[in-house]
């Protein structure tokens, strides 16, 4: 049996917390019996939760009445968030007290309040939020989904290979393949500094499978396990795709429910459909990692469900166990004497 | 009867030219009798295509045996390309001997050569490439989809009222809600210069209806007509849509195809699928505008058939019906006022 893996989490952050956080947690510990729980937040409302579920009774609570609100600023977290739920949260790793926190809360606020507890790992200068999306033929883990609005060559660089590390953790890949997001995927598409980023990521020092470029309609199409990008242009496109499958599942229950004949249809069709649903379900993708901190921090989609959530704490899990920190440090001080004796 | 209208087709553009731009044309012209078509490349080769359509037999020819390739870079395309089938085209409209030029090659060398021969409109600073999407209450604009892959705030701000008179001529909407493509709808979120051109969007003078900054998820869902954003941004959403859009057929078909039952129940409900089919068929959606041009230069996908290209003429036909050119002039030059008196 693996050694247990100690995961704290911000009970207040999200739109349904700390429920949603309580009943993901008891789901999560049904797959991973070997989980140490600490719920942080408001044990007034926690305990009642907690009760609830029997593989819970064990789980500790560390009491606070302050928590990091949805629409607050990162400096105004730094500044006045000492005692909220999400820092008391991310103290925890940074303490060694649990080996990964999960937030559902201000995405802003865990990036700043994440990046002075935890600290960056030697040499990088910008952290991502990498995510996973489903795709024609499984996954593929797309950074900067909007941590950074601006980016430049090393940072794109230090994505790929942050970016192939958690792809390969996660799903248990060999050696993913790399690509940068642009508009086009001949060689003098885009601006310059994807160019460079491209030719240091296909440096063979780096021992990374790197691609070279990708357009938009390939981030679906599968061919790519990681896609790096900018933060503004991730963002927008994780949500372009979000709010297309949306659009897509509104039309098929429009369609299903235009006459009889297709609401009959759809009965008869029903399990192949759920079968479908469930691979374009969100929840199951739930769980971004900022990434470039010395510690693992995972964040939640704020709407998340149970299911949602439970996956995140997932997500966590594989991380603590691949031993994720380290080898990302490593694969980063070799990434570095690249860039460096490329300088030099 | 309105009058004739005069169409320029470079018959050589697109993968499947000239075979799709005469069936597209004579599609085109069922509907629109009163087009004079005016067909630009190897007539060798137009000829017999054009016998094939009775609709067709007063149509002029135009003979080049040249034509822009695929690949070719625009810098390519103007020095040596004053004999292809496209420059000859854009020639017609330019000469005024057409009302408006359709092309489905090389996106790049029909940008380099419709600005040279047909220049922009007075104040506008770039181009701009702007097409329909399919959303959940109908349609909508979005621009810029790739001829700048980097703009500033005065770009921006003409894109939204070149925008919405575009999408004003196409769907007859009286006064399209503008908004700009954003990493969140808050006014803190995303770069200056987005900020800086929605206060100028929103300037009362411009009598535009400013709804602010939009997300990804935004897009499809409906609430705003016309989308304002980057080159880079803008093509790598629109090729997101189309991916996950291809993604979601995909999976519709797997699951109908996954067992006896499942195949049943397509067939009762076929009909209801296959007008959410053409709902998202990209089809019908085909035809992007070169905007910012003293003319109407539509852009046909380049892997568009027939139906595809018969709708990239008729969105030409509706620019050249609604006066869109002197339009265009007129509110971009109430614009520049507008800008100007800010700088004073």
């Amino acid at each position: 049996m693996s050694l247990n893996i100690r995961i704290a989490l911000d009970a207040m952050g999200g739109d349904d917390a700390p429920d949603i956080v309580v009943s993901g947690a008891s789901m999560a510990r049904k797959r991973h019996p070997n989980l140490e729980l600490i719920f942080i937040g408001d044990d007034q409302k926690i305990k009642p939760l907690i009760k609830k579920y029997k593989n819970l009774s064990d789980a500790k609570i560390i009491h606070t009445d302050d928590m990091v609100a949805p629409d607050a600023r990162p400096a105004q977290a730094l500044r006045h968030g000492k005692k909220t739920s999400m820092w008391l949260a991310v103290n925890e790793v940074a303490s060694d007290n649990a080996d990964a926190i999960i937030s559902a809360g201000n995405t802003g606020a865990l990036m700043a309040i994440s990046k002075l507890q935890l600290r960056m790992i030697n040499g990088v200068t910008r952290p991502a939020i990498a995510g996973f999306l489903p795709t024609m033929r499984g996954l593929c883990c797309m950074l900067d989904l909007g941590a950074n609005i601006e980016v430049d060559e090393r940072n794109l660089v230090q994505f790929g290979i942050m970016g192939a590390s958690f792809c390969s953790a996660i799903t248990g890949m060999n050696n993913p393949s790399v690509g940068i997001l642009n508009v086009g995927e001949e060689d003098q598409k885009g601006f310059d500094y994807l160019r460079r980023a491209g030719i240091s990521l296909s440096d063979e020092t780096l021992n990374l499978n790197y691609v070279g470029f990708i357009e938009g309609s390939d981030i679906v199409a599968g061919d790519t396990d990681v896609i790096v990008t900018d933060g503004f242009t991730g963002n927008v496109a994780l949500k372009t795709a979000e709010g297309t499958a949306k659009f897509f599942m509104h039309h098929l229950r429009q369609a299903f429910r235009s006459s009889y004949l297709s609401r009959i249809g759809f009965l008869l069709s029903r399990a192949a459909f759920m079968k479908m649903r469930k691979t374009v379900d969100p929840r199951y993708y739930n769980g971004a990692i900022l990434l470039g901190l010395n510690g693992i921090c995972v964040k939640s989609h704020g709407g998340a469900d149970s299911v949602g959530f439970s996956n995140a704490i997932e997500v966590a899990c594989d991380l603590v166990e691949h031993k994720f920190i380290p080898k990302v440090n490593d694969s980063i001080s070799a990434a570095e004497k690249v860039i460096q004796s490329k300088a030099e």
